[in-house]
Protein backbone atom coordinates (compact mmCIF):
# COMPACT_ATOMS: atom_id res chain seq x y z
CA UNK A 1 0.00 0.00 0.00
CA UNK A 2 1.46 3.56 -0.71
CA UNK A 3 0.08 6.46 0.96
CA UNK A 4 0.96 10.28 0.53
CA UNK A 5 0.00 13.59 2.53
CA UNK A 6 0.11 16.96 1.81
CA UNK A 7 -0.79 20.10 3.17
CA UNK A 8 -2.58 23.05 1.07
CA UNK A 9 -2.53 26.49 3.51
CA UNK A 10 -4.51 29.61 2.80
CA UNK A 11 -5.27 32.85 4.29
CA UNK A 12 -8.12 33.97 2.83
CA UNK A 13 -9.15 38.12 3.06
CA UNK A 14 -12.20 37.69 2.87
CA UNK A 15 -14.94 36.43 5.78
CA UNK A 16 -16.27 33.77 3.74
CA UNK A 17 -15.26 32.03 -0.04
CA UNK A 18 -14.94 29.12 -1.93
CA UNK A 19 -11.44 28.29 -3.50
CA UNK A 20 -11.89 25.24 -6.33
CA UNK A 21 -8.92 23.18 -5.04
CA UNK A 22 -9.52 20.52 -7.42
CA UNK A 23 -5.91 21.41 -9.47
CA UNK A 24 -3.96 20.96 -6.57
CA UNK A 25 -5.44 17.62 -5.48
CA UNK A 26 -5.12 16.12 -9.19
CA UNK A 27 -1.31 17.11 -8.57
CA UNK A 28 -0.80 15.62 -5.19
CA UNK A 29 -2.39 12.46 -7.35
CA UNK A 30 0.17 12.69 -10.18
CA UNK A 31 2.98 13.11 -7.35
CA UNK A 32 1.95 10.06 -5.28
CA UNK A 33 1.61 7.76 -7.95
CA UNK A 34 -1.26 6.25 -7.04
CA UNK A 35 -3.38 3.95 -9.83
CA UNK A 36 -6.27 2.69 -7.66
CA UNK A 37 -7.69 3.99 -4.24
CA UNK A 38 -8.84 6.79 -2.68
CA UNK A 39 -7.70 10.08 -1.45
CA UNK A 40 -9.22 11.50 1.51
CA UNK A 41 -9.50 15.69 1.14
CA UNK A 42 -10.33 17.19 5.36
CA UNK A 43 -10.68 20.71 6.33
CA UNK A 44 -7.93 20.84 8.88
CA UNK A 45 -9.86 23.83 10.92
CA UNK A 46 -13.27 23.76 11.93
CA UNK A 47 -14.74 26.71 10.90
CA UNK A 48 -14.15 25.68 7.39
CA UNK A 49 -15.41 23.04 4.81
CA UNK A 50 -14.42 20.78 1.96
CA UNK A 51 -17.37 19.80 -0.54
CA UNK A 52 -17.89 18.77 -4.07
CA UNK A 53 -20.44 20.19 -6.27
CA UNK A 54 -20.26 22.80 -8.95
CA UNK A 55 -17.99 25.65 -10.05
CA UNK A 56 -21.11 27.89 -11.08
CA UNK A 57 -20.27 31.26 -9.39
CA UNK A 58 -23.60 31.77 -8.94
CA UNK A 59 -24.67 28.68 -7.11
CA UNK A 60 -21.53 29.85 -4.66
CA UNK A 61 -23.55 32.72 -4.12
CA UNK A 62 -26.81 31.45 -3.30
CA UNK A 63 -24.60 28.59 -0.60
CA UNK A 64 -23.54 31.92 1.06
CA UNK A 65 -26.87 33.30 0.86
CA UNK A 66 -28.57 30.50 2.24
CA UNK A 67 -25.85 29.35 5.29
CA UNK A 68 -26.25 33.03 6.20
CA UNK A 69 -30.35 32.69 6.25
CA UNK A 70 -29.62 29.51 8.18
CA UNK A 71 -26.87 30.44 10.59
CA UNK A 72 -26.37 33.96 10.21
CA UNK A 73 -23.24 35.81 11.41
CA UNK A 74 -24.96 38.42 13.26
CA UNK A 75 -26.06 39.69 16.34
CA UNK A 76 -22.73 37.80 17.34
CA UNK A 77 -24.32 37.89 20.85
CA UNK A 78 -26.88 34.99 19.56
CA UNK A 79 -23.97 32.48 19.65
CA UNK A 80 -22.96 31.49 23.33
CA UNK A 81 -19.72 29.79 21.58
CA UNK A 82 -18.21 34.01 21.48
CA UNK A 83 -18.43 34.22 24.93
CA UNK A 84 -14.96 32.99 24.63
CA UNK A 85 -14.47 36.11 22.91
CA UNK A 86 -14.77 34.70 19.44
CA UNK A 87 -17.48 35.85 16.80
CA UNK A 88 -16.93 32.98 14.62
CA UNK A 89 -19.84 30.85 16.15
CA UNK A 90 -21.97 30.69 12.80
CA UNK A 91 -18.61 29.63 10.94
CA UNK A 92 -19.06 26.17 13.06
CA UNK A 93 -22.80 25.57 12.12
CA UNK A 94 -21.69 26.65 8.76
CA UNK A 95 -19.15 24.08 8.32
CA UNK A 96 -21.65 21.69 9.12
CA UNK A 97 -23.95 21.78 6.84
CA UNK A 98 -21.22 22.00 3.98
CA UNK A 99 -19.06 18.76 5.55
CA UNK A 100 -15.53 18.64 6.19
CA UNK A 101 -14.05 16.24 4.12
CA UNK A 102 -14.87 14.62 0.78
CA UNK A 103 -13.87 10.57 -0.28
CA UNK A 104 -12.88 10.25 -3.90
CA UNK A 105 -12.10 7.02 -5.72
CA UNK A 106 -9.11 7.16 -7.84
CA UNK A 107 -9.52 4.87 -11.04
CA UNK A 108 -6.53 4.30 -13.06
CA UNK A 109 -4.51 6.98 -11.75
CA UNK A 110 -7.29 9.51 -11.87
CA UNK A 111 -10.22 11.17 -9.73
CA UNK A 112 -12.89 9.23 -10.68
CA UNK A 113 -15.24 12.13 -11.18
CA UNK A 114 -18.84 12.88 -12.37
CA UNK A 115 -18.83 15.51 -15.15
CA UNK A 116 -19.14 18.94 -12.75
CA UNK A 117 -17.80 17.20 -9.79
CA UNK A 118 -15.23 19.29 -8.07
CA UNK A 119 -13.45 19.93 -5.50
CA UNK A 120 -13.62 23.20 -2.82
CA UNK A 121 -12.64 24.98 -0.01
CA UNK A 122 -15.07 26.58 1.70
CA UNK A 123 -14.18 29.23 4.34
CA UNK A 124 -16.74 30.41 6.78
CA UNK A 125 -14.10 32.82 9.09
CA UNK A 126 -11.46 34.15 6.85
CA UNK A 127 -8.42 36.32 7.99
CA UNK A 128 -6.59 33.47 9.17
CA UNK A 129 -4.09 30.83 8.19
CA UNK A 130 -5.70 27.58 7.72
CA UNK A 131 -5.07 24.42 6.43
CA UNK A 132 -6.69 21.47 3.89
CA UNK A 133 -5.14 17.80 3.84
CA UNK A 134 -4.75 15.53 1.29
CA UNK A 135 -3.96 12.04 1.97
CA UNK A 136 -3.65 9.25 -0.46
CA UNK A 137 -4.18 5.54 -0.02
CA UNK A 138 -3.84 2.21 -2.60
CA UNK A 139 -1.32 0.64 -5.03
CA UNK B 1 -4.89 -4.49 -1.87
CA UNK B 2 -7.81 -5.37 -3.82
CA UNK B 3 -9.84 -3.01 -6.21
CA UNK B 4 -13.43 -2.63 -7.22
CA UNK B 5 -15.66 -0.23 -9.19
CA UNK B 6 -19.42 0.18 -10.66
CA UNK B 7 -21.42 2.69 -12.20
CA UNK B 8 -25.08 1.71 -11.12
CA UNK B 9 -27.82 4.03 -13.70
CA UNK B 10 -30.92 5.87 -12.77
CA UNK B 11 -33.04 8.24 -14.28
CA UNK B 12 -35.62 8.70 -11.92
CA UNK B 13 -39.14 10.65 -13.54
CA UNK B 14 -40.21 12.33 -10.45
CA UNK B 15 -37.84 15.69 -9.41
CA UNK B 16 -37.24 14.27 -6.13
CA UNK B 17 -37.24 10.46 -5.30
CA UNK B 18 -35.30 8.22 -2.45
CA UNK B 19 -33.94 4.86 -3.88
CA UNK B 20 -32.83 1.65 -1.39
CA UNK B 21 -29.35 0.84 -3.00
CA UNK B 22 -28.15 -1.32 -0.33
CA UNK B 23 -29.09 -4.55 -2.09
CA UNK B 24 -26.95 -3.43 -5.31
CA UNK B 25 -24.05 -2.29 -2.99
CA UNK B 26 -23.99 -5.67 -1.33
CA UNK B 27 -23.84 -7.00 -4.57
CA UNK B 28 -20.75 -5.66 -5.37
CA UNK B 29 -19.26 -6.43 -2.14
CA UNK B 30 -19.70 -10.47 -3.40
CA UNK B 31 -18.57 -9.45 -6.80
CA UNK B 32 -15.33 -7.65 -5.57
CA UNK B 33 -14.46 -10.65 -3.09
CA UNK B 34 -12.91 -8.21 -0.85
CA UNK B 35 -13.09 -9.05 2.96
CA UNK B 36 -12.15 -6.30 5.13
CA UNK B 37 -11.60 -3.06 3.76
CA UNK B 38 -14.15 -0.02 3.23
CA UNK B 39 -16.62 0.89 0.18
CA UNK B 40 -17.26 4.28 -1.10
CA UNK B 41 -20.79 4.77 -2.73
CA UNK B 42 -21.33 8.41 -3.93
CA UNK B 43 -23.58 10.44 -5.98
CA UNK B 44 -21.30 11.22 -9.64
CA UNK B 45 -23.86 14.53 -9.77
CA UNK B 46 -24.06 17.08 -8.25
CA UNK B 47 -27.77 17.34 -7.43
CA UNK B 48 -28.16 13.93 -6.03
CA UNK B 49 -27.28 12.27 -2.70
CA UNK B 50 -25.66 9.11 -1.18
CA UNK B 51 -26.92 8.36 2.48
CA UNK B 52 -27.46 5.94 5.21
CA UNK B 53 -30.62 5.99 7.58
CA UNK B 54 -33.76 3.92 7.35
CA UNK B 55 -35.84 2.72 5.15
CA UNK B 56 -39.63 3.91 6.11
CA UNK B 57 -41.75 5.41 3.73
CA UNK B 58 -43.09 7.92 6.35
CA UNK B 59 -39.21 9.07 7.54
CA UNK B 60 -38.54 9.72 3.32
CA UNK B 61 -41.67 11.95 3.33
CA UNK B 62 -40.08 14.12 6.28
CA UNK B 63 -36.98 14.26 4.84
CA UNK B 64 -38.79 15.79 1.60
CA UNK B 65 -41.01 18.11 3.37
CA UNK B 66 -37.84 19.17 5.62
CA UNK B 67 -35.60 19.86 2.72
CA UNK B 68 -38.47 21.57 0.57
CA UNK B 69 -38.64 24.43 4.09
CA UNK B 70 -34.81 24.26 3.88
CA UNK B 71 -34.36 25.16 0.44
CA UNK B 72 -37.57 25.68 -1.61
CA UNK B 73 -37.74 24.88 -5.46
CA UNK B 74 -40.07 27.51 -6.00
CA UNK B 75 -39.79 30.47 -6.51
CA UNK B 76 -37.37 29.06 -9.18
CA UNK B 77 -35.69 32.89 -9.41
CA UNK B 78 -34.78 33.16 -6.07
CA UNK B 79 -31.62 31.00 -6.77
CA UNK B 80 -28.91 33.19 -8.76
CA UNK B 81 -28.02 29.38 -10.00
CA UNK B 82 -30.96 29.62 -12.47
CA UNK B 83 -29.71 32.65 -14.53
CA UNK B 84 -27.86 29.80 -16.13
CA UNK B 85 -30.87 28.77 -17.84
CA UNK B 86 -31.19 25.57 -14.53
CA UNK B 87 -34.09 25.22 -12.32
CA UNK B 88 -32.06 23.31 -10.35
CA UNK B 89 -30.63 25.66 -7.44
CA UNK B 90 -32.71 23.87 -4.69
CA UNK B 91 -31.30 20.60 -5.93
CA UNK B 92 -27.83 21.75 -4.84
CA UNK B 93 -28.38 22.94 -1.56
CA UNK B 94 -30.82 19.86 -0.80
CA UNK B 95 -27.73 17.70 -1.72
CA UNK B 96 -25.24 19.37 0.71
CA UNK B 97 -27.84 18.58 3.59
CA UNK B 98 -28.28 15.04 2.81
CA UNK B 99 -25.04 14.79 1.40
CA UNK B 100 -22.55 13.36 -1.22
CA UNK B 101 -21.19 9.91 -0.51
CA UNK B 102 -20.80 6.79 2.64
CA UNK B 103 -17.96 5.29 3.25
CA UNK B 104 -19.16 1.94 5.07
CA UNK B 105 -16.74 -0.66 6.53
CA UNK B 106 -16.49 -4.03 5.19
CA UNK B 107 -15.82 -7.18 7.97
CA UNK B 108 -15.79 -10.20 7.49
CA UNK B 109 -16.88 -9.88 3.99
CA UNK B 110 -19.87 -7.70 4.66
CA UNK B 111 -20.98 -4.38 5.19
CA UNK B 112 -20.44 -3.97 8.53
CA UNK B 113 -23.93 -2.30 9.68
CA UNK B 114 -25.99 -1.01 12.44
CA UNK B 115 -29.70 -2.29 12.73
CA UNK B 116 -30.99 0.14 11.07
CA UNK B 117 -28.83 1.26 8.20
CA UNK B 118 -29.43 1.17 5.00
CA UNK B 119 -28.15 3.32 1.76
CA UNK B 120 -30.09 5.33 -0.21
CA UNK B 121 -29.78 7.31 -3.66
CA UNK B 122 -31.66 10.89 -3.18
CA UNK B 123 -32.65 12.45 -6.28
CA UNK B 124 -33.31 16.02 -5.89
CA UNK B 125 -33.61 16.58 -9.77
CA UNK B 126 -35.23 14.32 -11.62
CA UNK B 127 -35.80 13.42 -15.18
CA UNK B 128 -32.00 13.06 -16.32
CA UNK B 129 -29.62 9.81 -16.34
CA UNK B 130 -27.63 10.19 -13.03
CA UNK B 131 -24.87 7.90 -11.97
CA UNK B 132 -23.55 6.59 -8.39
CA UNK B 133 -20.53 5.59 -7.99
CA UNK B 134 -18.82 1.86 -5.87
CA UNK B 135 -15.92 1.96 -5.28
CA UNK B 136 -14.56 -1.02 -2.76
CA UNK B 137 -11.09 -1.30 -1.43
CA UNK B 138 -9.33 -3.75 1.01
CA UNK B 139 -8.62 -7.48 1.09
CA UNK C 1 -3.19 -4.08 4.44
CA UNK C 2 -4.53 -4.28 8.40
CA UNK C 3 -7.53 -3.51 10.19
CA UNK C 4 -8.96 -2.88 12.92
CA UNK C 5 -12.42 -2.68 14.33
CA UNK C 6 -14.28 -2.05 16.90
CA UNK C 7 -17.41 -0.91 18.91
CA UNK C 8 -18.29 1.86 21.57
CA UNK C 9 -21.50 1.13 23.37
CA UNK C 10 -23.33 3.92 24.92
CA UNK C 11 -26.50 4.95 26.56
CA UNK C 12 -26.80 8.26 26.50
CA UNK C 13 -29.95 9.14 29.53
CA UNK C 14 -30.94 12.37 27.68
CA UNK C 15 -32.50 12.94 24.89
CA UNK C 16 -29.58 15.25 23.24
CA UNK C 17 -25.42 14.96 23.69
CA UNK C 18 -22.51 15.61 22.62
CA UNK C 19 -19.45 13.29 23.95
CA UNK C 20 -15.90 13.24 22.74
CA UNK C 21 -14.46 9.69 21.78
CA UNK C 22 -11.18 11.19 20.37
CA UNK C 23 -9.26 9.41 23.20
CA UNK C 24 -11.45 6.08 22.32
CA UNK C 25 -10.16 6.14 18.87
CA UNK C 26 -6.79 7.38 19.50
CA UNK C 27 -6.80 3.74 21.67
CA UNK C 28 -7.51 1.83 18.78
CA UNK C 29 -5.24 3.61 16.58
CA UNK C 30 -2.46 2.67 18.93
CA UNK C 31 -4.20 -1.21 19.86
CA UNK C 32 -4.16 -1.52 15.38
CA UNK C 33 -0.13 -1.06 14.96
CA UNK C 34 -1.37 0.80 12.00
CA UNK C 35 1.03 4.12 11.15
CA UNK C 36 -0.73 4.94 7.40
CA UNK C 37 -3.95 4.58 6.22
CA UNK C 38 -7.43 5.92 7.65
CA UNK C 39 -9.84 5.20 10.29
CA UNK C 40 -13.42 5.31 10.12
CA UNK C 41 -15.67 6.59 12.49
CA UNK C 42 -19.32 5.99 12.37
CA UNK C 43 -22.87 6.02 14.28
CA UNK C 44 -24.26 2.41 13.59
CA UNK C 45 -27.97 4.20 14.50
CA UNK C 46 -29.66 6.44 12.80
CA UNK C 47 -30.33 9.23 15.14
CA UNK C 48 -27.07 9.94 16.02
CA UNK C 49 -24.23 10.74 14.60
CA UNK C 50 -20.53 11.08 14.46
CA UNK C 51 -18.48 14.77 13.61
CA UNK C 52 -15.44 16.45 13.97
CA UNK C 53 -15.67 19.68 15.73
CA UNK C 54 -14.40 22.18 18.88
CA UNK C 55 -14.48 20.73 22.67
CA UNK C 56 -16.10 23.74 23.45
CA UNK C 57 -19.25 23.58 25.79
CA UNK C 58 -21.06 27.13 24.38
CA UNK C 59 -20.42 25.65 20.99
CA UNK C 60 -22.46 22.61 21.65
CA UNK C 61 -25.34 24.55 23.31
CA UNK C 62 -25.32 26.42 20.01
CA UNK C 63 -25.55 23.03 18.19
CA UNK C 64 -28.60 22.16 20.11
CA UNK C 65 -30.25 25.08 19.81
CA UNK C 66 -29.61 25.78 16.25
CA UNK C 67 -30.54 21.86 15.73
CA UNK C 68 -34.03 22.28 17.52
CA UNK C 69 -34.93 25.25 15.06
CA UNK C 70 -34.23 23.24 12.23
CA UNK C 71 -36.15 19.99 13.44
CA UNK C 72 -37.81 20.80 16.59
CA UNK C 73 -38.70 17.61 18.23
CA UNK C 74 -42.24 18.80 19.27
CA UNK C 75 -44.89 18.68 18.48
CA UNK C 76 -43.89 15.22 17.43
CA UNK C 77 -47.03 14.79 15.43
CA UNK C 78 -45.18 17.04 12.40
CA UNK C 79 -43.04 14.22 11.46
CA UNK C 80 -44.92 10.92 9.60
CA UNK C 81 -42.42 9.12 11.01
CA UNK C 82 -43.79 9.54 14.30
CA UNK C 83 -47.08 7.63 13.05
CA UNK C 84 -44.47 4.74 13.62
CA UNK C 85 -45.04 4.53 17.19
CA UNK C 86 -41.95 6.36 17.54
CA UNK C 87 -41.23 10.33 18.81
CA UNK C 88 -38.28 10.45 17.15
CA UNK C 89 -38.73 12.21 13.64
CA UNK C 90 -36.46 15.43 14.71
CA UNK C 91 -33.44 13.35 15.42
CA UNK C 92 -33.63 11.23 11.95
CA UNK C 93 -33.39 14.81 10.37
CA UNK C 94 -30.88 16.28 13.12
CA UNK C 95 -28.23 12.99 12.42
CA UNK C 96 -28.21 14.40 8.69
CA UNK C 97 -27.11 17.91 9.07
CA UNK C 98 -24.60 16.69 11.82
CA UNK C 99 -23.03 13.42 9.88
CA UNK C 100 -22.78 9.62 10.11
CA UNK C 101 -19.65 9.28 9.96
CA UNK C 102 -16.18 11.03 9.57
CA UNK C 103 -12.55 10.04 7.84
CA UNK C 104 -9.51 10.83 9.38
CA UNK C 105 -6.07 10.27 7.81
CA UNK C 106 -3.36 8.69 9.90
CA UNK C 107 0.27 9.57 9.74
CA UNK C 108 3.09 8.60 11.79
CA UNK C 109 0.84 6.18 13.48
CA UNK C 110 -1.11 9.41 14.91
CA UNK C 111 -4.71 10.97 14.30
CA UNK C 112 -3.74 13.65 11.48
CA UNK C 113 -5.59 16.93 12.77
CA UNK C 114 -5.57 19.91 12.63
CA UNK C 115 -5.32 22.16 16.18
CA UNK C 116 -8.32 21.94 17.21
CA UNK C 117 -10.35 18.64 15.58
CA UNK C 118 -12.08 16.35 18.33
CA UNK C 119 -14.25 13.38 16.91
CA UNK C 120 -17.96 13.41 18.87
CA UNK C 121 -20.35 11.01 19.18
CA UNK C 122 -23.57 13.41 19.29
CA UNK C 123 -26.89 11.66 20.36
CA UNK C 124 -29.99 13.03 19.08
CA UNK C 125 -32.73 10.20 20.63
CA UNK C 126 -31.13 9.13 23.95
CA UNK C 127 -32.02 6.78 26.44
CA UNK C 128 -30.86 3.51 23.98
CA UNK C 129 -28.56 1.00 23.73
CA UNK C 130 -26.24 2.47 20.58
CA UNK C 131 -23.07 1.98 18.93
CA UNK C 132 -20.72 3.85 17.31
CA UNK C 133 -18.32 1.24 14.87
CA UNK C 134 -14.37 2.48 14.55
CA UNK C 135 -12.51 0.99 11.48
CA UNK C 136 -9.28 1.21 10.74
CA UNK C 137 -7.30 0.18 7.45
CA UNK C 138 -3.73 0.72 6.76
CA UNK C 139 -0.46 -0.70 7.32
Amino acid sequence: MRSFRKELWYNIPARRAFINITPQVEECLRESGVREGIVLVNAMHITASVFINDDESGLHRDYDAWLERLAPHEPVSQYQHNRTGEDNGDAHLKRQVMGREVVVAITNGRLDFGPWEQIFYGEFDGGRKKRVLIKIIGE
